[in-house]
């Protein structure tokens, strides 16, 4: 799913004038598809938003559907950043557990409930029933990432006593899910973009580690 | 959010004739709807479809936002009775709580997880950025009515000492979640409606479950 290559004679001080077009033309192409959506978007307008020509965005996505997958991977995978920095914490902190936990839940909910974020996962999903593997970057990128990062950590702290999750995987899905499922649900349905409150956010970083605690705490910890 | 009531010219015979009538403009409405999108939709498809006049569309419904609001409440609905039988169980089964929680999950997924009740999301989560109010609908008749049915439960099974959740519509969200995030999100991105086999609904409702019992099960239970 990554984009082409540069072509060959974008070498020198071309890289990077190229890879700075590149990322104009990501970045108006965003605009673009969450304006008008997929089929009402056009490679036109993102060259236009640009400031390039047509052939140049041609040069870097061939097609309408390799430029939706480099803007949808971008964006997810730039939000994603700082929650895996976080994962690879769990485990060492003296603050303990709880803490760390509470500490990736927030990263998050801060990533998957960024305006541009909910405003690609409801065009990604409205489109999916015509266009699946528009999701399928979305859902690999973001949902699926994590689960697989969040597996290799618990699967440390199982060794080490901290958690009691005899299925990594499924334990790292309920995590996910136990933080972001209340607000994401209501943002896909209301429509509503505006970013939780941090008292919100509070809420629900304590409700969700809480319960995960609950259900996959190990004899390391006192329990609740 | 319920549709208008009958004129009041349909009285006697009309009365049935009517009420057919509305549900057909219902039918067709749904395959109309989930056809062309939103606002794609015509009443005017939506009467030739039903075999109706279009003056009778806008009898029974106003404009083309009650005319969806009525399909989605119909769909919603319907889907959610065998669930709420379920809910009424709770506690009072022989087979213990167990059982229960897992009849109850197997009903929500079924419901969740219909294909007509999928597209139907994918449609409003599409839709929600331009037509927050059609996401309402659909919240407040899913979502919402769940989590306030399944509370008034576990509030029963706290005061028998069968769960212990202090935070009755949390633990009641929770629920929801662990049984349905999984297989939703997946179904939401990735475009499938096929409905999960029997073998993958019976991992969905033990794992969910399992997690769900193991945070909030209350003294009455042994415990996992």
């Amino acid at each position: 799913m990554s984009s082409p290559p540069l072509p060959a004679d974008d070498d020198g001080p071309y890289d990077r004038r190229s890879a700075r077009k590149r990322q104009a033309i990501l970045d108006a192409a965003t605009e673009v598809f969450l304006r008008h959506g997929y089929l009402g978007a056009s490679m036109d307008e993102a060259a236009a938003r640009a400031g390039v020509s047509k052939q140049t965005v041609y040069k870097h996505f061939a097609d309408k559907k390799r430029l939706f997958s480099a803007v949808v991977t971008q964006a997810v995978a730039a939000a994603g950043n700082p929650v895996h920095e976080e994962m690879l914490r769990l485990g060492s902190d003296s603050d303990g557990l709880d803490a760390e936990l509470r500490a990736v839940a927030r990263q998050l909910l801060q990533r998957v409930m960024r305006p541009e974020i909910l405003q690609l996962r409801r065009l990604v999903i409205g489109e999916a029933g015509r266009f699946p593997q528009l999701g399928r970057v979305f859902y690999e990128q973001g949902h699926a990432r994590t689960v697989a990062e969040l597996t290799t950590a618990f699967e440390r702290l199982n060794a080490q006593g901290l958690l009691q999750a005899d299925n990594a995987p499924l334990a790292a899905a309920h995590f996910t899910w136990l933080v972001l499922s209340i607000p994401l649900n209501r943002a896909m349905l209301l429509g509503d973009d505006e970013p939780p409150q941090p008292a919100e956010i509070d809420r629900y970083v304590d409700d969700a580690v809480g319960a995960f605690l609950a259900a996959y705490g190990g004899q390391r910890r006192s329990g609740r």
